[in-house]
């Protein structure tokens, strides 16, 4: 049977957040998924979050016919050729490494690929989008910045201050991503990013996902597809097709509690309402168009009816993704190899 | 130039807990030394482990030229070909599991390879060596011994009670390890193993690593080269040969606080002296064939001069263990294989 476009092509979702079981490992098979960035943390200490790993290690055994876990770009192609969905390890928090640097070669070991700096508020190492005062990176940030950098994690400032943002695109010497974001000119939220940012992003190389959070779009759960492939359109001629992607940040499937933990914490004991407010506290109804990850053809539809040509959306829908994975995820220097794989690095000797 | 005998041979050390430094890998390169089994943790919790870990992480690039970390049987190979020391994680104690069984596979993933199930005192798992009542392996025991057995973690029962440890080679389905400790009969140390334990070790397939501790040998300190070689003699004759090897226990350059933390943690706020005596209570004076790693050839020579040939002696000086490695550091279920390295399934899917 011939496949549809989409069917073709490797689908990445930049990342997601939803409670976890075999039905939403379905819906992403459904939705063509090849590989989705998963998040593990939002204020997990050390040790909750290796038991949130061990949560997904335990996910792994058990769906092992539909998951497997992702470490570098060719397993992204792995799973592809499987009719898998990849999974790839992500916080959106630096809580896990405390004040610890040598935490973040120990959580790559463990397949952790991206981290952002910041979720909203300031932690050890940068400005939250949603601080009076954004500081910029920190003496730690600069340090752990270096260390992300040479074992190969990337630096994620979707939930970050403007001018970390930027301090972070300028002081790291690997591109970085802004894994779930829109442009602000799209919808003017605290969490959207200015004209600026997207610009330094693209110029460095870095790749932003488009979100499909409610919140983050115009007219909100209303918003048509159509006004989404226009943003994304439109933000296409301001920074280039090579530097986009998907990112939709879906929660399917949560309970109030989750969203209380996500924007709360145990930082306060008020109630944060995130980007939401008091009169509009609870999650966001879904959009018509993407529900759950079943909806990803979708987009890939709504990109061609749009106009853009199959290549254009391909990269947008995964490819550009795939190619900056297989740029980040690798350690910096050749003769760290050695320690990742000295096989590897010995075949390279011995070539 | 030709090659001893000695430096043709895979040599194993199965435990070494020395102050990590270049000096001690020069000495066990010096020793000809392909992998030791590198002690991570006495009593440690879940974070120290990782920091721990994290040190190593350091000390694998700063002496990138000497050392390299060991994940399978072939890095041993691989560690002898490049003329480098293979470094094997182990734990004395399962302190840095707490509770929680997933964080078995996730310190598997950081490369952890050996696991005693106690040191000394009774644990969540087992009793250790030095209690008054030894009652045997605890429910988190069985499960954690499977677990064990699932990923490719050695269980080591080294500082186990007798009844504990009998239990743990029944239990387990896979063969377990003594790694470091001596015969009962050649010296009646609570640390050393009876003959039932030994027989029953080498029974189920398992290994027995001769410790070089002056404080598990006949004469302590003063102990000869060919009493050590005879005692090895006489435990062959017990259990044969494939069993064996050499487990040194080196303590290289650590002050008494080391040894006051080996003993007492921070269980006792009196002072433990372990396998010492208020009377004798500090680090025992060094062997004087076995100062450190670069006495290695010596134990090579001692087995030769007693009468092991010398494919014998190169079983008991490295060969055993590696064999006994590559049957123990994969998981147990060709399906894991599938979680530890796609790659590898797809090969063999479609091979």
């Amino acid at each position: 049977m011939k496949q549809t476009p989409h069917q073709e092509m490797i689908i990445v979702d930049g990342l997601q957040y939803s409670n976890w079981d075999r039905s939403i490992f379905q819906h992403l098979l459904t939705g063509g998924v090849t590989a989705v960035h998963v998040t593990i943390t939002y204020w997990e200490n050390t040790v909750e979050t290796l038991q949130n790993i061990g949560k997904w290690n335990r996910l792994f055994v058990q769906h092992a016919d539909l998951i497997m876990p992702v470490k570098t770009a060719d397993d992204i192609r792995l799973a592809k050729r499987l009719g898998k969905v990849g999974i790839i390890f992500g916080f959106q928090n630096c809580s896990p490494i405390g004040d610890n640097i040598d935490l973040v070669e120990i959580f790559y070991d463990l397949n952790v690929r991206f981290m952002q700096l910041t979720y909203n508020n300031q932690t050890l190492l940068a400005s939250g989008c949603y601080e009076d005062r954004d500081s910029g990176i920190t003496r730690f940030g600069k340090v752990v910045i270096q260390e992300m950098n040479r074992v190969g994690m990337l630096i994620d400032m979707s939930h970050s201050g403007e001018k970390s943002t930027l301090q972070a695109i300028e002081l790291s010497s690997r591109p970085i991503t802004i894994s779930h974001a829109n442009p602000h000119f799209f919808e003017p939220a605290l969490r959207n990013k200015s004209n600026t940012v997207l610009k330094a992003l693209a110029q460095s190389g870095g790749m932003l996902g488009f979100s499909a959070y409610p919140l983050h779009l115009h007219n909100g759960s209303d918003c048509t597809l159509t006004e989404f492939c226009t943003m994304i359109a439109q933000t296409v001629e301001l920074i280039g097709i090579d530097h986009v992607g998907i990112g939709t940040d879906l929660c399917v499937n949560h309970d109030y509690s989750v969203l209380k933990w996500m924007r709360s914490g145990r930082w306060t004991k008020e109630t944060d309402y995130g980007e939401g407010s008091a009169t509009n506290s609870g999650w966001p109804a879904p959009l018509t168009w993407l529900e759950d990850s079943s909806g990803f053809p979708n987009i890939t539809q709504g990109l061609l009816d749009i106009g853009f040509n199959q290549e254009e959306t391909a990269k947008i829908m995964g490819q550009n993704w795939l190619t900056f994975f297989e740029e980040s995820f690798t350690p910096a220097d050749q003769a760290e190899l050695h320690i990742a794989s000295p096989q590897a690095a010995y075949d390279m000797q011995n070539a």
